[in-house]
């Protein structure tokens, strides 16, 4: 994994334009939906207990988000995540608030043990995944970096999963390698859905990247690239996130490619 | 229908500012919303079968669009539909995906059955509706514009309906004559939502004009035109979605009067 | 109350970045979660009965909206607003529609009668919430005012409660006391979502200030003030949204303190 596997890794997915499955919460769904076409992929949300199965079978990749948990959904979920892992298609879990709740910490538990491809969190929810204790209220990340990597190896390992602790700087490991990707911009903490959008972007990767360690790093490295850059023009938070949404939509190989990707 | 007609239907829908009764899906709420207040007509999402049945008699008229199904939400839809058509308020159908899953599928057909005053649709869910194989796996359409209009053509004819299928160049129908509409710009189907909000404002447009298939043809026309002069200054999807939104409140009768229709 | 105590408001609001419960519509979920960060507060969106209540309990504030009612939302609501009065935390009404509907009007009513620290609605929404026969067919206001501020004042005495009816001017009173704020733009009624936005911001405001009254006239007072300073640069609908976001997030307590707040 380098700087150059950043930019290919971006070309194969823009040529494959991968249909990405996005069972996500409300709040994220119209900036998914934008990211993912402004990337370069094709976003359809479905839901329902009644379609999802079928659906998940035929798209490329599935992203589980559960940022506005409902019961009727998570039945849609489980149908989707088995559908998809039964025809073999790479699903992303993005446990939001996993600690926030018993129901909440119960539900991602669960999706937990239904072995996702990759998990891409802060670090207050992989410390809850991981059974610690954690600080996190809602949202937000409010934990020790560094506990949370140790406790995103050890989940990785047992897993079998990509887990990616998403932070000022990204960790990225699958339990044996780890990689850091630098970058991004304070300001993204302040556009809401932008953290759920990046789960699906890195589902969009995998469904062109059967290694999913460097499909999921190429990713955060290409969403760093562009909110670095996108930052610089725009740093307050209304006109950054459409200048996000036009960066990526910019985005080059050859700007992928100053991606500040490193081995942990 | 001429381009004198387009700019008149938009001034009689401002002037009128209808209230558009929208069950629309999750990701296309907001921008649908914009796009209707930007354009002069006022929105209300009303979608529990509690309610929207009493609402879609108040409202000047009815957009129906199954991007997000939900058997709670098809139970609203069915309600409002048949208590909009007993008030005599046109109601329209967007059927998202139609052919993407077997429950998807029997729930258009089963709008379709209500007999909607308009469906607007992409190639590939015409194709779909009219039992005809289709190549669409998800949202956007990939099948042959040729076949999708002859196929409209049958369906409007069937079904006494409006059919507009929208893509590069629209095609709209209503069994005997048909038009075709020009403009608009690659770049909207890279922003969420957009062909979702244009059903919205067609059904707008219908509240204020009773030939339905000129007030369609002039809702298209408008959407065109603004989506060409927003693409003229903001060619990237973030910034085009803004553009698109202030170029609709600034359109007037004679920039509407620009638009490139022509029959079919 | 002087304009010394909206910038302090302001300061204080900043400091304790509150966790906010919202229950919102799901137009509004995504412009409310981005007024929230861009003011320095924190949004969480929790619906599901099964975890509303326990998370009402750990945030400092909730803010209900019945935009888009749903019978299992209901629950939801009535189980975080219990929650959120047991533990102590302020809690704020946004009727949306109140009179529109027979069920939205049972429904509003039953969750005045639960006791919000604070309701903010349009004329419409307060005349329909006092018993008063109301113009309103949809989410807009179409009510006399003067009518509004007598029924608001009845109802504030009656409840105990703050009611602000946000308009051209906005009137907010507590049943005794009554202030005005002046300021905004008239885009902003054109931008879905920004009135129940600035409901999730009031109750920002109430979380870190015991003064119910003056917490809410601060809070709209900052509204006012980004909502005028966005709308000198940036008139029409769509970049206006951008600019209000980012005025928002440069909002200093300078610039608070130009609000114009003055006794009723």
């Amino acid at each position: 994994m380098d700087r150059k596997a950043v930019a290919e890794r971006l070309e194969a997915m823009r040529t494959r334009r991968p249909l990405v499955h996005c069972i996500t919460n409300f709040v994220a769904m119209q900036p998914t939906a934008n990211v993912l076409l402004a990337a370069g992929a094709v976003p359809a949300m479905v839901h329902d207990p009644a379609e999802a199965p079928e659906f998940a079978a035929k798209a490329d990749a599935l992203s589980v988000n559960i940022g506005t948990l409902s019961a009727s959904w998570i039945d849609g979920i489980a149908g989707a995540v088995a559908s998809a892992s039964q025809a073999g298609r790479p699903w992303l879990l993005d446990p939001v608030a996993a600690g926030a709740t018993a129901h909440r910490h119960r539900t991602a538990t669960r999706l937990m043990a239904m072995r996702p491809g990759v998990i891409r969190a802060n670090a207050s929810e992989v410390l809850a995944l991981a059974g610690h204790q954690s600080a996190g209220r809602g949202p937000d990340a409010a934990d020790d970096t560094w506990a949370a990597e140790l406790a995103a190896g050890e989940l990785a390992a047992d897993l079998g999963a990509v887990i990616a602790v998403t932070c000022e700087t990204d960790f990225v490991t699958d339990g044996a390698a780890a990689w850091r990707v630098h970058g991004g911009a304070q300001v993204m903490t302040r556009v809401s859905g932008l953290g759920c959008a990046l789960s699906a972007l890195v589902a969009a990767f995998t469904a062109c990247e059967a290694d999913r360690l460097s499909a999921t790093v190429a990713a955060l490295a290409c969403y760093a690239v562009a909110g670095e850059r996108a930052a610089g023009t725009a740093p307050l938070p209304g006109s950054f996130a459409v200048a996000f949404l036009d960066a990526l939509a910019a985005l080059t190989p050859e700007m992928a490619a100053t991606a500040r990707v490193e081995r942990a």
